[in-house]
């Protein structure tokens, strides 16, 4: 059983948006973002719906900057960090639009695009929006304590983006090209800490990558540029590390989006959440990097497939990553 | 833009199986199912890990019906209703295949058909596995109280299967076709009562009905059966009568797999849960109803898409239904 599909007939990323709270602005990619909230409530009562407007305020940004209807639109496929991806859910009931949820935790984006380029490149529709979110104070209160608390991180814990981003895929009509997809398998090495998810994490995206250039038959120098999800700054070490002893030195073209969104001291080891890869994707990334014809980009978006509860219950920590490949064909 | 598409290389049911708990097993369709447990913790420590060890079972048993060896399979897309489904992750964890997981709630399973019918039918792999589940102990404890309170269940609310289903889609060698599917929208008609889900979901189950029949052109009689995911039998009425206000009569070919699966005082509204459609598709529709060649039969999973926390927050309840149409080419 091989793990990358190839998409023949390529979807294209027809437009893309990003929406992120005051933090993520403030930061070193605070120039690439579309829409910056003043304040993370997004003028909403709770984080969980401010984080569901930011869903669907990307959704609606990325409708009009591809200048859509929202009627072209085939699926919404999209999902979240919240117990039963309700910010998702409740943002695609704003929409007269036919709705797939998705679970892969952080790599959600990944699987998203997987999907959608799947749907499109069969021929069964012609644009799919995919959208991933996260919202720190939602998560940490539910994954970790309430925010009360102002809990001290611990050094490897990683700080939850607050953003939505979108990516709308289409048949025809972009420079941007959906190549192929390694689709991770779960990975476990048995990390049981909840505040260290970039060590728990590195060994999927690393599985995973080693798994895309095997199936491939392409080095690592095949990529202008590789990212990882959010591994973080001490996961990035370690997927380095890793591929390393597999004889591949993915150095100098690589970075981890979740260690580049931050650059003050509360994170010092970086980013992670659904809208980590997502924000960071669609902008600096899709504005700044794939801007030439022939770059070519291999995103690996990571996720740890934990919960409060299986940590309480002792369990490790079984994690996730999977590797799409881009190529500007403009 | 339309909801329906059409998988014209058709994909179909290679082979199949369902887990349920012991209170499953004594019900109406206790003889259908393949693995009946004795316990419900399933020699697991916690109920989480029991409903985790019964997808990892039923999978196993699919492989094994269908004469298959593990790797023939090109992924697993599975989910549940635990938050993060992590039963559905760590059952993966089990298995050297690509994961992709989902949330749909309830009617993950039909979404589950959808992608591994997209993925088979568009050319992307020969074979997925499509596996949803459930946990009676697990669910009511993390949506509603403590199983040590022993509350009163409310007049309409549902009992939580406990149980697994599992069908292994093929590009070939099988009789059961996956035809056609309807993606559902998200509905939401003001619902606030956790307890009264069947209500939550009739009405998205009757949006998804409609279109499918107007996209399709066909009318209710084509099909030889039609099946609601988990409206339960109260649900079940307001299906009926939703469609009834639409000029259509469903009552002679319809019935819901929730209002079947019991039928004692403890759950007189009938189940609900991620594994009760998977299940009794699984066993009962797959084994006793769809054997004669011609016979076509219209699945409806439906799926309730709150949390404990939005509950809690006074949000409403938004609902998702996907329409799955196969036939029998045999």
């Amino acid at each position: 059983m091989k793990q990358t599909i190839w998409f023949k007939k390529t979807p294209y990323i027809h437009s893309y948006s990003s929406v992120v709270g005051p933090k993520e602005a403030n930061g070193p990619l605070g120039g690439y973002f579309d829409i910056k909230l003043k304040d993370d409530k997004n003028n909403q009562k709770t984080y969980e719906m401010s984080e569901s407007t930011m869903q669907v305020q990307a959704i609606k940004l990325a409708v009009i900057n591809g200048d859509l209807k929202e009627c072209d639109i085939g699926v919404i496929i999209s999902g979240d960090l919240t117990n039963e991806i309700t910010c998702s859910s409740f943002a695609a009931r704003a929409f007269p639009i036919p709705f797939l949820g998705m679970y892969d935790a952080c790599s959600t984006f990944g699987e998203a695009v997987i999907v959608a380029s799947a749907l499109i490149s069969g021929g069964f529709m012609d644009k799919a929006a995919c959208v991933t979110s996260s919202h720190f104070s939602s998560i940490e209160r539910q994954f970790r304590y309430p925010l009360e608390l102002g809990t001290q991180p611990t050094p490897t814990s990683q700080w939850t983006v607050t953003g939505a981003g979108c990516s709308i895929l289409s048949s025809q009509g972009g420079n941007i090209a959906v190549e192929c997809a390694t689709i991770g398998k779960v990975v476990d090495m048995g990390i049981t800490d909840a505040n260290n998810m970039g060590a728990a994490m590195a060994p999927a995206a690393a599985d995973t990558m080693l798994r895309h250039l095997e199936e491939t038959g392409r080095g690592i120098d095949y990529y202008d540029y590789i990212f990882t999800g959010d591994l973080g700054k001490f996961g990035k070490t370690l997927f380095v590390d890793l591929l390393d002893k597999a004889g591949i030195n993915v150095k100098s073209n690589y970075n981890d989006c979740g260690a580049m969104i931050y650059d003050d001291e509360k994170s010092v080891q970086g980013a992670s959440g659904a809208g980590c890869v997502s924000t960071v994707f669609n902008s600096f990334i899709l504005k700044e990097l794939m801007t030439e014809p022939g770059c070519k980009l291999l995103l690996i978006p990571t996720g740890a497939l934990l919960s409060k509860v299986s940590s309480l219950q002792g369990e490790t920590i079984p994690s996730v990553a999977h590797a799409v490949s881009f190529v500007n064909r403009g």
